[in-house]
Parts: structure tokens; sequence; C-alpha cells
């Protein structure tokens, strides 16, 4: 008998594909009929709390986390699908701002549902229209490793009570989207996201930890923490983005910091 | 102030909709580039409890309910998206159950996320391609009023502490999606759903509960519990469908037993 405790997420995915029960769930994205579609769930008290953030702020976040991954696609956002259950104590004016925060990417919602339930759940569904999706299997030897912008402001935040804004990377992603061979959004932290990319492509992903560009007030073990959202790529032309490392033949992803190995912390959904 | 409970589920959209914040979450599918999308999130304890259904029914249940979404959009499925919230203490077996359940209509799961919780949130996002969909805003005075099937299985299996499996009605659901002026599938009750069509398009539909064909076991009230996911349309051809009432000028849901009126209890999602 396992657990999923002892399993971990990425051990579950494996016997689920493993088995041909699902497919493509590690994924920012599915592509179904040409429609880039993405999907999260937050949980309160698992995935936010209230004393890290407000209503209009967890809706906020919820919307930018899944554009994000259509960014993530190269994808331009269209609709999202917003499926939220909520206490019946809740009051109407922190629902309103929860939908208000969710619109606050001028992405229109076009469906959903909303249903009781006795802690907050949030289900969120992004549709986008990308013209060409990277995903995470093509990184090949000799590309370069880029990120859209500087890792470790959610890490820094977290130490500090509170999560930075999301950022919008849309256009970056859509440029990057145009010539990378693997690309995904940093949710999971550097070091495990780079092994994302370095696994399904059968590959290495060395990564030099000093070129990796840090937020205001970040330290370097907060790039490990995730939830910065910047865009991670392997592409043979970087675009002018940071450069912070190389593919190799090889597997995982190699972190080293003045030449030397380094292990960042990673987040494990089920631990 | 004002709580959810005491305004409701359409009170609550209602407000939503006034204010610009959403559009179509109450219903079915939202319809994104071409291509149909339903969502649905189950919580445990509050959607589903597991002396109820047991892993696998609770999959089967979760795919089929969004495909039955679908369905009242005429939609042939292509593909699901299930996220998945799971205590650490789930056992591998029972996650691997659900999603055999997930698997039992053979729509392919092509992505989504898994995650801890402290109970089971199960979000799944059906998207399907439709010819046409009938929305549920074009009711016209003189269709007939039918269903796709017998009501109140539901109704009469949750009394004995179980609840029946949901019907497939895809193959009902494109062919009356050719004819239909509104459609939808009845998850709220009859009185409760033949109120959405009526209040969208409009107009008043006139149910006869004498000739609502009811399931084995069942009593007329159970019509009333909704889960039933037969599918009700107006339409000015029956196609052979049980006609159980006529659409008139006027709103509401009119039902009548005998010719008086009739009320069935309903469900109120927030109450």
């Amino acid at each position: 008998m396992t657990t999923l405790g002892e399993l971990g997420e990425l051990g579950l995915l494996d016997e689920l594909e493993r088995r041909g029960l699902a497919a493509g769930i590690e994924h920012d994205a599915a592509v179904v009929d040409g429609l880039v579609v993405t999907q999260d769930v937050l949980v309160e008290g698992v995935h936010f709390r209230f004393d890290l953030l407000d209503w209009r702020e967890l809706g906020a976040r919820a919307a930018a986390v899944n554009i994000s991954d259509l960014a993530a696609s190269g994808a331009e956002p269209l609709a999202l699908l917003v499926s939220l259950g909520l206490p019946a104590e809740t009051q109407l004016d922190d629902a309103l701002e929860l939908y208000a925060g969710l619109n606050e990417r001028g992405v229109p919602i076009r469906g959903g549902d909303t249903t009781r339930a006795d802690r907050v759940v949030l289900s969120v569904t992004a549709l986008g229209r990308s013209a060409r999706v990277p995903g995470r299997a093509g990184a090949r030897v000799g590309d370069a490793v880029v990120v859209t912008g500087p890792l470790g402001a959610a890490g820094a935040a977290f130490r500090g009570g509170r999560l930075p804004p999301v950022p919008d990377r849309v256009e970056d992603g859509k440029r990057l989207a145009q010539v990378a061979t693997a690309m995904l959004d940093l949710s999971d932290g550097l070091a495990r996201d780079a092994g994302h990319l370095a696994r399904r492509s059968g590959v290495r992903l060395a990564v030099e930890l000093e070129r990796v560009p840090l937020a205001a007030g970040a330290e370097l073990d907060d790039v490990g923490f995730g939830e910065d959202y910047e865009l991670l790529a392997t592409t043979p032309d970087p675009l002018g983005f940071a450069v912070i490392g190389r593919v190799e033949e090889g597997e995982g992803a190699a972190l080293t910091l003045g030449g030397e190995p380094y292990e960042l912390a990673g987040w494990e959904h089920f631990r």
C-alpha cells in the first residue's frame, strides 16, 4: 500500500501515464482542437491563506497564474471559466472583489459555476490561441537556457508574509514561442522546473546560478521556492532574454555556482 | 452586508452579470473560438460523500456530468482536463481507481493538475465540438418541451443511499441540437431547470407533470431533486422524444398536475 505522500506528485503522474489513464497532466496546457487550455485549482489553506492575500488579490492571482500557463504556450488569452466554491456565510462584497480580481487582466469570464463549500475552492480554466506551442519535450543540445525576468521575488516576499503580483509574460511568451524548443513558466522553482524540461526532452539543462537575475531583496535560495511565473525556455536564439545556461547531452538539471554543484530546495505538492 | 447564503446562487450570478464581472456562469458550457467548454468542481462532503459512492464511481460521475454538459450543447466530446486535490494519505490504488472511472466514457484525459488538499477536490473541464449550440435563450412560443428519458431516478436512489449512473445522452444531444431552440441537462431539478430556460428565453414553460416519464421506483417529487442528467429541450420538432409541455407567452416554469399548480422542491446550492 503506497500513499501519495510517499509517492509524490510526479510519481502519481508517472503511474497514470504508464497505465494509459491520463496524458499531459504535468504540462502547463493541453492543446485541444487548436485551442490551448489550462486549468488550476486553488484550495483555501492549501494553496492560499487569507492572511497572505485578500479576496481581490486571490482572484487576480488565480487569473494571472492561468494566463501565465497560456503565456508559456505562446498563447493569446481568449477567455476564462471560473468555478467557485464558497461558504454560505461569505459576504457578497467579498465574492464581488474576488471576481473583480479575476477580471484585472482583462480576459473575459465566459462561464463556470458557483457552489457552496466549507472553504474557498477556486478552479480556473483559461483558453487561448497560439500560433506555435513549444511544449516541454523539444529542448536540443546547444540551445541557450533563458528566463524572461528576475527570480526569487516570491520566495523573498513569502518570507515577509506576502506574495508579489504574478508578472504578465503573454507578449514575451508569444515572441519566444516562435523560436523556443521548449518552454514553461516557473511555478515549482528553478531546480524542479528545469528538471521537468530536461526529463521530457531527454537532455541536461546546465544552469549557472551566478547568471540568474535575482529580484530585489531575493537571495539565491529563493529561486528554489517557485511561484515566480517568469518563463523558462530553451532556444537557439535568446532574443535578448537573460541566458542562464545551456542544453547539454545527459539528463536532469545541473545547477552550479562558481563551477560547483549547488542544490536549491524545490516544492513537492504532496509532501 | 449580504451573505451568499441569503442571496442564493442565482442572486450572486445576477450581481456578477449586472456589474459586468462575468457572463455565462450559469450556462452548461461556454463556446470559445468554436470549442464548447464545460467545467465542474466536486468537493468531498459538499458534492459527494464516500459512503454514497466509491473512488471509481466518483471519477465516472465527474466525467459523465461534464460530458452531459457537452451533450446539452450538442457537442461531441474531445478531451477532459482533470485537476485533482488529494490528501497526502490517499492510497495510490484509490487515485488510480478514480482515474479509471474518469476514463470510463472513453474521452481522453489530456491535461490538468494534481495537488495536495485536506479533502478530495476534483475539477473537470470537458471540451467538445458542436455543429450547433442551442443555448438557453432561444425557446419560442409554441415549441414543445421534451425530455430524453425518465426522471426521478437520482432522487429515488438518493433516498436509498446511492446515486444511479449518469445517462449518456451525447447522441440524443447531437440530434436535438439540430432543431432545438433551447436545451440543458437536468441537474438542478425540473422546476429550477425549466425556470432557467424560461427566464433566459423570456417565455413560460408550461409543464404537465402527468406527462413526465418517471424512472422505476421514483415518485413525482423525486423529479425536483435533480441530478437526473436527462436533456430538457424546447423544440418545434420533438423528434420522437417525450413531450411534457409547451412553451407559452409569460414567464417562469408553470408546473401543473391534473390542471392544478404543483410545487416541486428544487435545489439551492448556497442554502
